[in-house]
């Protein structure tokens, strides 16, 4: 059996296309040069089965389907198809319906989002909270709007930082410096260099494809020495950290050392959506000067009604987050054991170094379909090229026999296909 | 009674503001200004009712819930309340949970909005189809992929485009002229200015606030004797024209002439998302290369399969695109028969004219206080100042009775506020 996963672009069976236009050519000499690359994305075709997480049915393209182990979902601790949360979800699409019907200012302010964002707010200890309809947008409007409205504004960014945030900061036209990844005495540099000017410290909590944390309270420390301002992206973290869920900078006890917190609905709390909290003056401003947030209709209140219970479910219950840490710790020791390349991480997050975009796809494809065991492969431009990676994310729901059988199966994968062992040094080509 | 509404950025009980930053005031001013122009904007509290739609709770700041009736819902058909639309939402979270668990690349490609696709692909006779999180992102990501990876490529823009399809065209990097709206003559001078180089026509079918359709026919004509791509938006016209819902191209037996439309889930759908159909190479360029689309989380499974069932019971049943179009006629014929200012248009969107921002909200205020009847005011940006209005949208719910309701509201509220009648000139305030 060979896998053989189909792009979700598929043909439709009376499907037609212009004929001579002509620039049918571009679009698939740029496809080309992708493959050419090895680095074309094939997406699997999952249905997620509620309840049995984190098992989930493989859709082949022959129609068949079959049961694997999801061991790569960003829902890490299973709050997607926790009852509260679904039930969260059903019970209001039958007694809202399912869209908002308009954009926030034009007859979609739904009043469970109203509620979602006071609930974000005091999760983070803010005047405010404004949700978006995801992260990505939520990072790109939020950066760009907020920076453009402080004259003369110099961002400084963190050089991992990831792509949502790097379009924010250019979407802002701003002057900008990239300081080392996590490198505190580069962020002073540059912080010194600028002088008086009005500036934007953007950062993460948790990088998400390294799974490293940021130094929060001296970056804040730093701050409040040079007069910047800052904006912390807690999306691997939300949820995940902190007494009540509110993050690495609630772990850490400096949430009101942070002037905007950026958070997601999509990963610790299972569903769907982004969002930003701050002072009551930044969210007005963000809400009433960014384009990507005035123009877009309103997250459906079934969906705000599902990531309000995840959050208040995760407020009052740290059991998840105790059980997330557990397994992340015993996943890292089994493939440590078995003399697997992971890098060392402090969080949940457990990559596996391959370092090659063509092994690591031929890795992927050789756990699903010899083990059932399902990992995309991370390739450029996610990571840079000579660090690609299966990025693996334990859940409370992966339990003893779950890892048990993922280092087996990654043990017989590595010497099938003669993958590199613990040790290895992985160094990033250059650009 | 005082309307007082709320801007939904509310203040949290446990708030707290990093004291002495200094960057609060740039916020504050800004927000000030937009109060000095009389178009800051407050949000209603909205509650929609399953099953009552136009009939909906609003929630005031003390607490209160009234019943209104809503004017301006971009849910044209009431599909966000169709049983079909809402069983598949609630049986899909029921089965698979709420979120989709990743990005469509890592772990979130799920089946339902797969099948999507297809079922999109299939409305607009296109090979394939691509979903996003929102129409918005939609045009931003796909205009500006498509235009980036066509060489030197020349954007042809429409005068009166979306804020969503500006940002695409800005977002591209390439050369844009714009042609004056739905303007051909002028828009054959440009082609004709432009000569060999590549050139990507952009726009729209049912401009929404005006209501006026774009001549798609004589568009594609220029876009073949010129050698252009063509990129319509009919965002407020999938679901509500032509036989099967494909929009005012499939009405004018033109979809095969167009090489990119794209669409909402949002409005004649009823749902939450946006998307492109095209060729494959296409679809499967953007897929591949738009930042926008490749680090979002995908789009809930549920969310997918209420989208599909709304897509699916449009193509079969045009009961509701007529009950749509006669209630948009009787509408505009009760208005214009109570002397009130409507802007005359061919779709199903009705402009009520003021022509200023202050008057406009006012008028607005005394609707949903005196009447209980809610249409939010359009003030600029979204619409040229000197031609604010309310923009009234009747849907197949809409019966004769409040029809009559509206038009007796509309004319006491004209009379109290003394605004311009029908016959009155409004024009554009030079920016």
């Amino acid at each position: 059996m060979t896998v053989t996963r189909m792009p979700s672009t598929t043909l439709a069976p009376t499907g037609s296309t212009r004929a001579g236009s002509g620039y049918e050519r571009y679009f698939r000499g740029a496809l080309d040069q992708l493959h050419g690359e090895r680095r074309y994305r094939v997406f699997a075709d999952i249905e997620r089965i509620s309840g049995r997480f984190p098992t989930a049915k493989w859709r082949q393209p022959d129609g068949k389907t079959t049961e694997i182990t999801v061991w790569c979902s960003n829902d890490y601790l299973g709050m997607g198809q926790h009852k509260e949360v679904v039930a969260a979800m059903t019970e209001t699409a039958a007694r809202c319906g399912v869209g908002a019907g308009g954009t926030r200012n034009i007859a979609g302010n739904n009043s469970p989002l109203v509620d979602l964002e006071r609930e974000l707010a005091d999760l983070h200890g803010k005047e405010a909270g404004l949700v978006f309809t995801s992260g990505y947008v939520s990072n790109q409007a939020g950066i760009s709007t907020i920076a453009k409205l402080i004259p003369d504004c110099l961002i400084l960014s963190d050089a991992f930082n990831h792509n949502s945030m790097i379009e924010g900061v250019r979407h802002s036209g701003c002057a900008k410096k990239i300081f080392r990844h996590n490198d505190l005495q580069h962020l002073e540099e540059l912080l010194q260099e600028a002088g008086d000017r009005p500036k934007l410290i953007v950062f993460e909590s948790v990088y998400s494809m390294d799974g490293d944390v940021a130094p929060i309270s001296r970056i804040c420390d730093l701050a409040d020495r040079y007069g910047a301002m800052t904006y912390l992206d807690e999306v691997h973290a939300v949820g995940l950290y902190g007494p009540r869920g509110g993050g690495i900078a609630e772990r850490d006890g400096v949430m009101h050392r942070v002037d905007v917190i950026e958070g997601t609905l999509a990963k610790g709390f299972g569903c769907v959506g982004g969002y930003i909290t701050a002072s009551a003056a930044i969210c007005d401003a963000v809400r009433s000067f960014a384009p990507g947030f005035i123009f877009t209709t309103a997250l459906p209140p079934a969906v705000a009604a599902a990531a309000r219970a995840s959050v208040r479910y995760l407020k009052r219950s740290s059991a998840e987050r105790e059980a997330h840490q557990s397994q992340a710790a015993a996943t890292k020791a089994a493939l440590a054991a078995a003399g697997l390349p992971i890098l060392e991480t402090e969080t949940h997050i457990v990559p596996v170094m391959v370092g090659d975009a063509e092994l690591c796809k031929a890795a992927a494809d050789h756990l699903l379909e010899h083990h059932g065991i399902y990992i995309q492969p991370i390739n450029y431009p996610t990571v840079p090229r000579g660090t690609e990676r299966l990025r693996i994310t334990p859940s409370p729901f992966h339990d003893a026999a779950h890892i048990e059988r993922l280092a087996a199966a990654l043990s017989e994968t590595w010497e099938a296909l003669d993958l590199p062992r613990a040790g290895t040094v992985f160094v990033e080509a250059a650009e």
